[in-house]
């Protein structure tokens, strides 16, 4: 019985892992619409994320199901709240995605991002992906202590982020409003989509049962 | 045994609702302190999301505290998972009002908001307020139903949206960059605020037992 709760665990952990992968491809792909104007790309982040929702929910309904019929001692108990918000976020994760790739699909068959900015916008979608790539492995390897060399990313993000800002807000931009706005936006999705995978890798601490939930 | 544990269940329903209050409050003195340029009430918004975090933190601990303690049955415990839910959504609203009032910081001594989109600002703090507003009502009269009544509430709120989106990006935009991108990113607070606020309202009827959690 205990035997196949864990299995029934560790199922939930691969599930995850498969989360992050979505996401991770989710993202790449938004990046390279938004800045290629590639509308069809575009249309595929936009219609997979579907399937990040439906495991998403799939997650929820297992994770409710194994509290209900197994009583979980503190520890396993643990492990699945660890799992739902986990989820949480990386549904949360996909829909910021797809949100950039729908900023790619609004202004095609033009790129919002302006030649000095790709180079930024990039670098913005390496850092995210390489940090969900990180948690991912945390995961899969239940290895509570990666999420702790993730600082060094999520302020590589935000030194981004702010770089960007600076360049719309610094008085040489001559781009108009419409672009200044659709990069102030997509700037904050990348680094939301930074926060959540943050969010996610310290999680795992949790996920294997080294901390209390707080 | 049974009683206190419902006693306990009552308080996490009554710490939610006081949590409605404060964000409420905070969205209110974030859009007055926006459109009235008030750097003192905009540091007050900033300095008071600590409680909301506080408040979120504390409801967790006594949520898993009840769950590890009570073994609670399946109805018992969906009222816990959705209280850990609407926690996590009110903490974010926290936030976000947080982020309006350090917009209004940063642009002190003027305040980002044109005269002619003044309306429209006040309009969407309004409009969140009132969802929130009824969210927490919502949860104090354990009413399931309020939630339906909130979709006439969030369509004002993306039409308003929209309306501001539009302004900016219509061609006939004087302000500058700046002051579009701050409108922008505030937009997106509003709009957000107002999404957590509906979650919060559905997660209602999780929380009396009336449907099972998905």
């Amino acid at each position: 019985m205990r035997e196949i709760f864990h299995r029934e665990l560790d199922q939930l952990v691969e599930q995850l892992v498969e989360m992050t992968r979505l996401v991770d491809t989710a993202m790449y792909r938004a990046t390279t619409a938004l800045l290629d104007a590639d509308l069809a790309l575009a249309e595929s982040v936009i219609a997979a994320d579907a399937a990040v929702d439906g495991f998403h929910r799939d997650l929820d309904e297992r994770a409710l199901e194994l509290i209900a019929r197994q009583q979980p001692v503190a520890g396993d108990l643990r492990t699945i709240l660890a799992s739902l918000r986990m989820s949480a976020d990386l549904e949360r994760m996909g829909d910021l995605a797809r949100h950039v790739a729908e900023l790619a699909r609004l202004r095609y068959p033009r790129s919002p991002v302006p030649p000095e900015l790709r180079a930024t916008v990039l670098e913005m979608g390496h850092v995210a992906q390489r940090i969900v790539a990180k948690a991912g492995s945390a995961i899969a390897r239940r290895d509570a202590r990666a999420a702790l060399e993730l600082d060094r990313d999520d302020d590589e993000m935000d030194l981004l982020h702010r770089t960007l800002y600076e360049r719309l807000l610094d008085g040489s931009w001559t781009h108009g409003v419409e672009m200044a706005v659709d990069l102030a936006l997509a700037g904050r999705y990348y680094e939301r989509f930074a926060d959540h995978a943050v969010s996610v890798a310290r999680l795992v601490a949790f996920l294997v049962g080294e901390r209390a939930l707080d």
